[in-house]
């Protein structure tokens, strides 16, 4: 999984979808890992979310598309075992996608904006 | 000013640069209409903002580049007017062109998961 922590200089893309909910980096990360482990607490972990804060991203992300994005059972004989479907599959590629193209199409732009900023000195 | 209010469908950008800080599409906004009112209040409050808000936001934009981005004198002779550096030109024309090139070159991907995506109904 490809860790984009918030305080690392570079592009991060937030979409915006009809209703005012969005697809970022933490939701795309968080998609990744289920896909990686097959587990939403495990993903949530990986990134220092409590099993709470997982599986209600999981549920904001379900209800933004027309299909649910995972797939999971909470528990029983599966283990509470998790998967992306396939939309979730083609929303994390498209985030993905979206990230690479916009990495190199702007690189020019990021490599001057970020030369002209400056690590703040601690107050 | 481009106003692009949180919800609206579609992409924002936020780059973040060296110390973790950002630009985004509110303190790109707001450099837009100091640039364009001249006063770093009247710029806040077209945007619903208190005037110690978008002071704070200036304050944040002048440390994380090498120059200042606004250029202000508090009351006096001038009655609080303010300007958009050299450097503050260029990082909001800088933002300004990642923007629109990030929307023409991902216009596919951004058609498609919005397209993907749906109203949530109201609980």
């Amino acid at each position: 999984m490809t860790r984009t922590p918030k305080s690392d200089p570079g592009l991060k893309l937030r979409l915006v979808v009809a209703g005012g909910d969005w697809i970022g980096p933490g939701k795309a990360d968080l998609l990744a890992g289920i896909a990686q482990t097959g587990s939403i607490s495990a993903a949530g972990k990986r990134m220092g979310m409590s099993y709470k804060r997982a599986w209600g991203l999981v549920d904001v992300l379900n209800g933004m598309f027309h299909e649910p994005l995972v797939s999971a059972s909470r528990g029983g004989a599966g283990h509470g075992g998790a998967e992306l479907t396939e939309t979730g599959q083609r929303v994390l590629a498209l985030y993905r996608t979206m990230q690479a193209k916009a990495d190199t199409t702007l690189a020019a732009e990021i490599a001057e904006l970020v030369g002209l900023s400056v690590i703040p000195a601690r107050k």
